[in-house]
């Protein structure tokens, strides 16, 4: 039929409405305070839209906003703007407890909106902030007569990104975790994405739509339209219902960061910015550092969690790893498989677990002792295997557990069979939920809570995605949730080289990883298997780094809870590659991405917290790449001594991983190192005060 | 995490439970009739699921089965199944009114199993059928103490096709519409599809998986495990539930037809033969026939729809068409734009049409008096603009009208401006459907009901997907549900040449489309405007096929109401071409597939319904074929008189489209034609049974 008119949709309505370009998309503006960025927002034919641009060029075409309700009227069309908007801006600097940056500025020009539906007289408040590197808006509902409960059915958010844009993306519709390699394509190969997702328009612009502050609500993907750009797509509950919310309440915010380069996102802040500050008081508990564990040797199967195999933790297992940590500045081993639940198909079954009895070969008490005695902590493990009700039925014991040992470092994991994660309603009946939806951001962040009572930080793997909350959260200290070194031991394809080139792009841009750098045995499975009824995984299964791309990715990639991943014995093998992991920090004073494109290469420079020496980590993808190293970022006052680890000459990740090449030297802020990466290569450099 | 071991969800669970391999798959085992079919259920660890053999070769993995509730226990674990299962044959003949075939044997073994969960006692039957071409199953929920309603949240049907299939498929989440191109990928690359979606396995074995009988349900899209395969993923309602339903209730067939090639998909009659019986009686009311419309030159931009332009609808224009029907055999002319309700933007708006109130240019009395007195009817019209409610309000005053005026075949339409059909509560709020889900199922079925009780029937564009309903309601006789002939008049990219080679062995799977085949003038937007605020589209924008393709999409594409779309002008202009549109029918006595690849190339042949007379089509993508046909599907006894309008030896769809050949010769059942396609081209074949 008459789809030429139909492709007139939402968009083109608004586009129509707008008289054909967003340049002529009146209503109210809103300017970033570096006026790059200019936001219009207006109600036309009754749908509520806006647009953007930056630097004069349209990033978001016309787009709508709005919501739909199970039982009431809902924002959709209807709509008219009320009164004047109000309008604010703010200038303040904060400080992170840890992180990329010691210091946050949060500059930007606020417009508060109120929309009502004409019939059913419902209003709806919208906020935006105009950012320097970006914007954020979200919906606010107010009190109002006769609303108390809300189910959400539908967010009507629509984000244009210019067709013409390429995308790097995983899809949402294939699981409901996150762990997947990224897609580099057109936009007209996506259908439905996780954010962050990351944009680069034919300008060089960079765009990355993502939410911040994610609290009480479902999570956002984004399905394409028929019509071009994109729609929110929340995570449904498993009865449908997208949000189960009262009045008042606000979203998420939607956050578009846009830069003129790839390093330009990688440096926003912007997320952070739009959470809350910290509500925990005083979080000198919360310690940054690096850490090792009983963990990659299940994953290379020389090890079991359960006894079904050959139990990796003992306490004599944990003691030894308690003494290299010791001996090497790690301030913490985390300890798989310890307790009672892992034998048999614990991810089928679901509540087998328990978070209080350890196995009878793993003394918990006398671990936690041995370390103490070293300042080393056992670092805690939770895998809940999704099942929801059993974690949260014990989780209070369990942390208690943990506090009166001392542990104040709890990695949780949601492993779950059913890719879904289960809770039993009041009737025994049991329901199965996203990993981002609504059940998925309450329970975390009540673990988080209930950790933060008793001094613990929180590692969750295969967690709902970060959204900046470590900043009202600060015990939210890491999480996995995207692809991590783990895959390169198993059978499955290997993340190839440029892999690590796109996660700092892609995923880091909403928060700190727990990746797990650091493998120094790049072929574990070449190693003979430890019993016959343990094989290796496939031979050809192996990690696509060289050994200086393993170091650099201690800088790329930010993680306060910053694990070593390899086996001791393969650090002991490389005590001058070691030596980097040994110096390197976990946090950081400042922050700055240098050079990058998304998938190709990346370079970022950090400062110790605390401290005056810097750290830069250079990585690229299966190419070959020569990295001009300005350090103009250093004091310009004084010296330095750098040392350098970068690939050998004739390094290779495919046929010579292993050549590095170590250099020592005094530098100043004046000096260019040039570093030359090898085929899935990188470097780590150190630069070290000098002193006077 | 420890995904390897995760690695081991549903699929992989089933898998190990039942001893690694689905030929050990042990279960109660249901084998086709001719034996090469072999299906085995079985309750593993509590799961329910099933896998498929096809001549051995494992075609479905072991994959689960079961349903999920909003407020009761579902069936996913803790099933068990009791008793003897029921066994059954049938081995039946049965007529069509109309369509491929007019006789079709309907021969399968059918099995039917009893589980129950546990804990909650309630009971579910599955019932499977296998037939030679493939498989049948569906969930049956019978009565049982204290299940009045069901709310279903989630389908766990699994469809785990063998990795290294190839798959063509549309994607499901870009649009509630099918109107898309069919992408040829690898399983990795699918997220999630509409059904049929068709595989290929290395060995050349086809699958196509589909539903048959959606009749108050949601509509089945599949979408992939994180282990491979897919599951059902039904579409919700707006509330989120996926299907509301009372008990008992039967669930939609889920169908895999399978076939050792591309062919075989084609001529296989699964679909129909799951569903239900004629219910309508005396169909002899429903006319299959070929029309023409006042439609393409609305496409073309030299009319429109509403009066804002150039209308097209009015009576003089529609009696000029009339005329043209009565002369050349349609059966009938179809006017868009006649109603009141299409200027401004009808699509947004959605409640402006009147489905009775003519224009005053068109005075709908004169024009079906007009045609009546020549043999022709007017095709009626009703374009809902997705707004449910206000449709569902006229509907019967507005069948009441055609069928005072004599007209028996409506196209109906849902274009909607918003994507979404509406429709409003009693409390008058609106809510916002897909064109596949629940409400669009029961919505179609009541528009087939109502016409059928004034014995009209309908042709929807913009439908819910054909899944053989037609059987049942034979009123049903087309619809549009893909990426029709109008996409080459727009200026959006048109379809490529292997669009109609792919279309076959896809959506033609389902049923009849009102695809509007015989475009003459290729190349419309070279054109002059008619008038300057009425632009052509592209001039790049063209049909992308040869003359000789357009006239075998008559015999390739099936449908019972089938439109010859251009211009009568145009078709005035190449009568050696046009006489084939003449006589080529719209309803069949026997179909065969003869040869064919997906994406490739087709060659269908078609005796025509009550005659012996047959028609051959043979179309190609963008590559030249030569076709060997040979015409041994002729009765032996006796000649045919051949009339073949092929390529032109010089004929190339770019560079040369309206080259023809037209050969005439007397032929028997032991010949062969020898057909040179052209790239992008065809051929169309009559086979007149010569006088004895």
């Amino acid at each position: 039929m008459e789809h030429r008119l139909r492709a007139a949709a939402l968009v083109a309505a608004l586009l129509t409405a707008a008289s054909g370009s967003a340049q002529e998309f009146e209503g109210e503006r809103l300017l970033s305070p570096g006026g790059d960025i200019e936001v219009s927002v207006a109600a036309r034919g009754g749908r509520l839209g806006y647009a953007v641009h930056y630097r004069g060029e349209e990033v978001i075409r016309p787009s709508q906003l709005g919501l739909l309700f199970q039982s009431r009227h809902g924002f959709n069309d209807g709509m008219v703007l009320l009164g004047e908007a109000q309008r604010r801006s703010a200038d303040t600097t904060w400080e992170q407890p840890w992180g990329e940056n010691r210091y946050v500025r949060d500059h930007y020009n606020e417009l508060l909106l109120t929309a009502r539906h004409e019939v059913s007289g419902a209003v709806l408040h919208i906020r935006l902030r105009a950012f320097d590197d970006g914007i954020g808006f979200r919906y606010e509902m107010p009190e109002q007569p006769g609303i108390e409960r809300l189910n959400i059915v539908r967010e009507l958010t629509q984000f244009a990104v210019p067709t013409e844009a390429a995308a790097w993306w995983i899809p949402a519709d294939r699981t409901n975790r996150y762990e997947l390699l990224y897609w580099q394509t057109g936009l007209e190969e996506i259908e439905r994405v996780h954010t962050p997702v990351t944009f680069r328009l034919p300008s060089g612009t960079h765009l990355s739509i993502h939410e911040a502050a994610l609290v009480d609500y479902s999570g956002m993907t984004l399905m394409q339209e028929y019509t071009g750009g994109f729609r929110a797509a929340l995570r449904p509950w498993s009865d449908g219902v997208l949000v189960k919310t009262a009045v008042p309440f606000v979203s998420p915010w939607r956050t578009i960061q846009i830069a003129p380069d790839a390093v330009g996102l990688v440096n926003s802040n912007l997320i952070l910015n739009l959470n809350e500050p910290n509500k925990l008081g005083d979080v000198s508990w919360v310690k940054p550092g690096k850490y090792v564990g009983i963990w990659w040797a299940m994953h290379i199967n020389e090890r079991t969690w359960g006894r079904d195999g050959v139990h990796g933790a003992t306490t004599e297992e944990t003691m030894r790893y308690m003494d290299f940590a010791a001996e090497n500045g790690f301030v913490g081993v985390l300890v798989e498989g310890w307790n009672v639940g892992w034998d048999g198909d614990w991810q089928a079954a679901g509540d087998l677990f328990s978070f209080t009895e350890s196995y009878p070969d793993f003394d918990i008490e006398a671990v936690t002792r041995y370390g103490h005695e070293r300042g080393v902590e056992l670092i805690g493990h939770h895998e809940t295997s999704g099942n929801i009700t059993n974690y949260e039925q014990q989780m209070g014991a369990a942390f208690d557990l943990y506090e009166e040992l001392g542990v104040t470092r709890v990695k949780t994991g949601y492993v779950a069979g059913t890719s879904w994660l289960k809770w039993v309603d009041e009737n025994g009946v049991a329901h199965y939920e996203y990993h981002d939806g609504q059940l998925a951001v309450r329970h975390h962040l009540k673990v988080i809570e209930e950790a933060a009572k008793r001094g613990i930080s929180v590692n969750p793997h295969e967690p709902v995605k970060d959204t900046g909350l470590r900043r009202t959260y600060p015990n939210w200290v890491t999480r996995e949730g995207a692809r991590g070194q783990e895959y390169n031991a198993w059978g499955q394809p290997p993340n190839p080289p440029e892999h690590t080139t796109i996660l700092p792009f892609t995923r880091m841009l909403s928060g700190p990883m727990d990746f797990t750098p650091g493998t120094f045995d790049l072929m574990p499975n070449e190693r003979p298997p430890v019993r016959e009824d343990m094989p290796r995984g496939s031979p050809e299964s192996r990690v696509e780094t060289t050994l200086a791309k393993q170091l650099a990715l201690f800088v790329i990639i930010h993680s306060p809870l910053q694990m070593a991943s390899d086996l001791p014995e393969n650090y002991a093998a490389r005590p001058d590659a070691f030596k980097f992991i040994r110096d390197v920090p976990a946090d950081w004073g400042e922050t700055v991405a240098l050079a990058g494109e998304v998938g190709d290469f990346v370079v970022i420079a950090r400062r110790e917290r605390g401290s005056e020496d810097w750290y830069v980590g250079a990585i690229t993808d299966e190419q070959p790449r020569q990295i001009d190293l300005d350090l103009s970022f250093l004091d310009e006052d004084g010296g330095y001594d750098v040392e350098i680890y970068v690939d050998g000459a004739d390094a290779d990740w495919e046929s010579n991983p292993y050549s590095l090449a170590i250099e020592e030297r005094p530098v100043t802020a004046s000096d260019r190192l040039a570093l030359h990466l090898a085929p899935g290569g990188g470097a780590a450099v150190r630069l070290a005060r000098a002193a006077d």
